[in-house]
């Protein structure tokens, strides 16, 4: 089973839940170590401007998935 | 009820409110802790560069609502 | 009356005025304390890192008040 | 045989593995020295903002193959 | 004289030029003091990380330009 | 002759080429030194952080160079 089957989303909160997806797994890729990840999360997830940059690349990429489901408009 | 059933905005600034919330429900989502976000609110509320990169969030996030309202054109 | 009646503007350097204006308004709803904001003026207005960061703000947000204009070309 | 003979991807997650290649080679052709990469990699891999923003430019380039793919709708 | 009559550019150097313009006016905007800017300028100037953030201002710029005048294709 | 006649490549990886051409100059033009600019190099070479900021500029002017190409696809 893929992890991205498919960038459709039947809503936008759903699509919001891709991006975020989409923001982690590049992460991940970058860094496959699981405990590694872990032990980093108290760095950004205590830090305004950590969590300011994670939410410009879930902004990035929900333009990404938003336009792919042509803004949910139809 | 959705904290984002739609994109749609009847005017730009109700537009650009969508975009602050998009812009904020990424840091919820990464640090779900209430108490912890207040904490970190001075960090950020009171730092010129931390204000900025949160603009370019929002900016980023506008981007996507006004291509949803078609720029409130028509 | 609205901040952002519209994304309207007659010329390409009206537009460039409604997107320092979008860049500014994330500021001032994040920190909506006046003198607070001016406080931390001399902070960025004297560093150029933090200049060209306003600049990438800018930038952003004159994307989408040049595509609504449709980039003045008619 | 080119590092990108084209955009072109089956799948989006066939789409994401080219959105980071296209990342990773800029970082390539500025740092062509394999060793000298090698080094840094502990540096990014363990520290967030630095994976926050390999993400971004993942993000960015997905952006770029989405769009190429036509959000592998069809 | 407006200092941006037009988006439009012949060629696409003479749009990159246009792009620069518009990532040092919000700058001089910012801080219109012409000496305190020009104070500045050996500090990102001969900063390898401030140079690049120029870049990436100057790149969002282009994106502009280039649309504005249809990538120069016709 | 231009440093930049067209946007035109004729596969992807020109256009990157491209992309990679469009973000230097932004640090030529404004740090002309030849010189200024080698010394620097080791101080972006060999730091992680400074690479991914660089990939970001290539990445959003690949973003420009691919529309403009039509992703290659016919």
């Amino acid at each position: 089973m893929s992890w991205l089957p498919s960038l459709h989303a039947d809503t936008p909160e759903e699509g919001y839940e891709i991006a975020i997806k989409l923001s982690r797994m590049a992460v991940k890729k970058t860094q496959p170590d699981d405990n590694a990840r872990d032990r980093m999360r108290p760095d950004y997830a205590n830090n305004a401007d950590s969590l300011t940059q994670v939410s410009l690349v879930v902004a990035t990429n929900f333009q990404t998935v938003a336009k792919a489901n042509e803004y949910w408009k139809t």
